[in-house]
């Protein structure tokens, strides 16, 4: 494996929490002779500059892609159709783009017919992030670890769904490939579900009379507060996840919905064996995780 | 402030997590001049005196509160009633009794019955704990900057309720007096309900037959893995607090239910502008929590 520059100039599109770690990333390990980010906000590219993480600050998509080996979307889902369309005439012929979105099915749909010949998509998701958002927020080491997943469909160039693969792996991550739809419903489980359901119970706390908010903020100890962090991620970015993975998630809620009924009755009825027996499975999957070093 | 011991001899029924956690820190901070546990399985009796926290280890509760004058219950809420029967006849004249169970309403009604006269009940709950259990996983900071609430109610010893309180305040906690159906309904928002969502959720996890345990785990750090961290937690002690705590945790649960049900109508409505709504609401409470340094 080389450890010299992957790419010439990388663009990234959007340069928040995962922009700013990747652009983090490739600065750390000359993993580009250049880095370059377009933010709509100036506050974001003056504080993307002033951190010395990008080359360069643009607030033009169209002029950011110019000459990049490597464009990433690390923008919400809501704006890729708009943003590729714009930045289509201005790839690099033989340029990989890529995005980061975590719905892929509707990220493929809104991305791939705006993409030229020449230039190669491949969709991607790598799996790590925190509640923070903003260039401010992003770390080199985020992605260490952690899996990426690609998410190449029929007729994705495979030379350039390596080198995306390769360039993951440099950032810290192990690579799976998934078909679109198969990752979607996986993450529905693993990741939307768990935020809305954290969402949720965030603003259930809000809404009670009988407890004021600083009771529930002294005693977050109990459980609480891992809620309370899942529910201050990006309130934009989830937003077009659940606008963008709509089937798969009213799925998966569907069936959290009726096991919380079987959980409900049990402890109406107070059948404490079958509640001791659930609570004892679930704690296998931990273990799982711990082993997995996933945890 | 005096720092010499605040007891002679403190009997820990239950050397589990906090049982264990608390012995750590009478020993660092010599809060007592000596502390005893009892613990039903002879492994937890010999890794309490082997890991140097306990003065002694009795298998049966009875021998343990001898000459104690703060006997203190650490096992799942399910045992409260027999080991209050138990020991009341062998609890030392002027001796505080108190507990740490996360229900109070039936903790007081399966306990204070069997209180002798002359010794003094006062109901407590330190809010802390991690998922982890058994006499290892104690540590002597895991009160620390937490809140403990004690339940005193109607004939509670005064002097003996404020001398507890100051056992918590060496132990690291603030300290909050609530009313013990308050409590339990603070309580099912904060850290009953999480817990249950996070079992289901895991629960689920596992039912699904299109993914495998593998993808689960491997892509768990999409926000997956705070809920199984939640949902290893001690499956006995957590049947107890859903089997006492059954109304506030219904009443919590219905009121989820329909927020859930509100925030699946926005998803499947494309409703983004509500669900942005909802979100940017959600992350203030996080922001409350950072402030009052509960995060």
């Amino acid at each position: 494996m080389s450890s010299g520059p992957l790419f010439e100039r990388i663009a990234l599109i959007g340069i928040g929490l995962v922009g700013s770690s990747v652009a983090r990333r490739v600065k750390r390990d000359g993993l580009a002779r250049s880095v370059v980010c377009c933010a709509k906000s100036e506050r974001s590219r003056k504080t993307a500059l002033a951190l010395g993480i990008v080359d360069g600050a643009y607030a033009r998509a169209e002029a950011c892609v110019e000459g990049a080996d490597l464009v990433m979307l690390c923008t919400p889902l809501g704006t890729y159709e708009a943003l590729a369309e714009a930045i289509a005439p201005h790839l690099a012929k033989g340029a990989i783009l890529t995005d980061v979105g975590s719905v892929k099915e509707q990220a493929i749909a809104q991305i791939a017919p705006h993409v030229p010949a020449g230039v190669h998509f491949v969709p991607g998701h790598p799996v790590a992030g925190t509640e923070h958002s903003g260039p401010e927020s992003g770390f080199a080491e985020l992605f260490d670890g952690r899996w990426c997943i690609l998410t190449p469909t029929e007729g994705t160039d495979e030379a350039a769904t390596e080198k995306l693969a390769e360039f993951w792996r440099r950032c810290g991550m192990s690579i799976e490939r998934l078909d679109p739809k198969h990752h979607d419903i996986v993450l529905a489980i693993t990741s939307h579900l768990p935020h809305l359901i954290a969402y949720c119970i965030v603003g259930t706390a809000t809404h009670l009379e009988e407890l004021t908010n600083s009771e529930v903020i002294k005693f977050a100890a109990g459980g609480f507060r891992d809620f309370t962090r899942i529910a201050a991620s990006d309130p934009v970015m989830w937003r077009d996840v659940f606008l963008n993975n709509r089937d798969a998630v009213l799925e998966m809620l569907g069936r959290f919905s009726e096991d919380l009924t079987a959980l409900q009755r049990m402890v109406r009825y107070g059948q404490g064996d079958m509640l001791e027996e659930w609570f004892t499975r679930t704690r296998a999957v931990r273990r799982g995780l711990i082993e997995a070093k996933q945890a």
